[in-house]
């Protein structure tokens, strides 16, 4: 989500593999969401990447990089996949989609939406006994949700496996004012990344960049049922994030600001 | 000279200044000579810059930059002053000038020359009291360049200052193959800084790639009588710099290898 100058350092710093699956989502086209995309891209070439990447973003970034790779000389060992960021389903992975809500701000802008598919259901090793199934390698191609034939008849995953659990959602706001649509958009999220580039204080500062102050990112994740509300693009006028943190805290608990090289476990949701 | 990824923040954590008076010399269009100037320029922009900044590069720079500024929504709040590289004299600050040489690599690159300008002689304090110039305010002015009236007679910065001492020179090579022609056009530098991406062994990938060796950079520095060697830019593939500082230092003893943060005190030459 996004990739702001020196994320090819932090990349490597945190061991997150440059040879990975990867989807870039780009929420729009601001200096300090993209500058990082070039360097991010090359140093990926020159560790020898086959594998095609994907890049969704506002059209004009294609032009961009088109024009950029000619001049600054760059050229990739992998393929690009270019999608066009517009609102709805914009990619599907084998195990996880993602998809685009417009956001509100000084120019076209999108929040994102990263969604695992529903996991196969737990296996129930008593049905399989009763059915006569052998264990081993056939329950194992039932659990990969494969069907087997035991005895010359056929069973389905669905004959030895619970009902299907569903999976991880995480949302990325970008840069935007706070919207119904937005609320909506990520609605149970199991995770939510939202602009707090002000305090409520500065709220005159918010609605003429179009940014959210802290109160109002914890506003919508409350509106959203969200499981958890991560703050993130704060002003650098404030030179820490307690008063927005705790803006935050007063309406919605479950808050923590983001920081340079933060991890968080997003737990599965309950079935 | 030259603004890789992450250049703005490294001028934040070593304190040195974003309003300051300022050249940027862009050796060549490869991204990680490049990747750093636009976010270094949109955030002396954030921190409300006025000043004029000068960037000397090859001419498509400033091609990119305006369709790179026109697609990012990058608004600037101080002009540039664009120099189009080529070797010659390229800019004249009031105590410093820039001259650039034509380097050696896969695509058009210039190596570059800081110069102080001379800076006056020693003022003679005997001399001045042996000619009656009263201590004070005139002795100032004569030691900034300035001519003085006393009794109707007028002293020029001569009658008082011994010879002009030479400035410090601070040499750059970018990338680079080594040539007789850097050699000489770093004739007697303070400082050289060179391009020592690999270790002889692999002096086929140098020729290949169009780099130097470490061994190649203390050689050029040997020939152009330089007073301290500074070996940068080198190859992932070394997981240490001992091996390349070790080759430069049996040719030439006074190298240090750049790394990040690294201040060295540029002595003055002796007159």
């Amino acid at each position: 989500m996004d990739c702001g100058e020196g994320a090819q350092r932090q990349f490597v710093r945190h061991g997150l593999g440059l040879n990975r699956e990867m989807v870039i989502a780009i929420s729009h086209l601001h200096g300090d969401h993209v500058n990082g995309l070039l360097g991010l891209l090359q140093t990926m070439s020159m560790t020898q990447r086959l594998r095609k990447i994907t890049i969704i973003a506002p059209s004009d970034l294609f032009r961009w990089l088109r024009f950029t790779m000619k001049i600054l000389h760059i050229g990739l060992t992998f393929d690009i996949n270019f999608i066009k960021a517009k609102s709805g389903l914009l990619f599907e992975g084998r195990d996880y989609r993602i998809t685009a809500q417009r956001a509100d701000h000084a120019i076209e802008s999108y929040a994102y939406l990263f969604e695992e598919l529903p996991r196969p259901g737990i296996f129930n090793p008593n049905k399989a006994k009763r059915l006569g199934i052998p264990m081993g390698e056939k329950w194992s191609r039932l659990q990969h949700g494969k069907r087997v034939v035991v005895a010359g008849k056929t069973f389905r995953p669905i004959d030895v496996l619970g009902p299907k659990r569903p999976g991880r959602k995480v949302g990325y706001s970008g840069d935007t004012r706070p919207s119904q649509r937005l609320a909506r958009f990520f609605r149970g999220a199991d995770i939510l990344v939202f602009d707090s580039t002000f305090l409520s204080k500065d709220m005159e500062k918010a609605l003429e960049r179009m940014h959210s102050t802290a109160l109002e990112a914890a506003r919508l994740a409350k509106a959203a049922g969200v499981n958890r509300l991560v703050l993130t693009h704060f002003s650098a006028r404030y030179r820490s994030v307690v008063r927005l943190l705790r803006e935050a805290k007063a309406i919605f608990e479950d808050t923590v600001a983001a920081h340079d090289g933060l991890e968080i476990e997003v737990a599965y949701p309950e079935s």
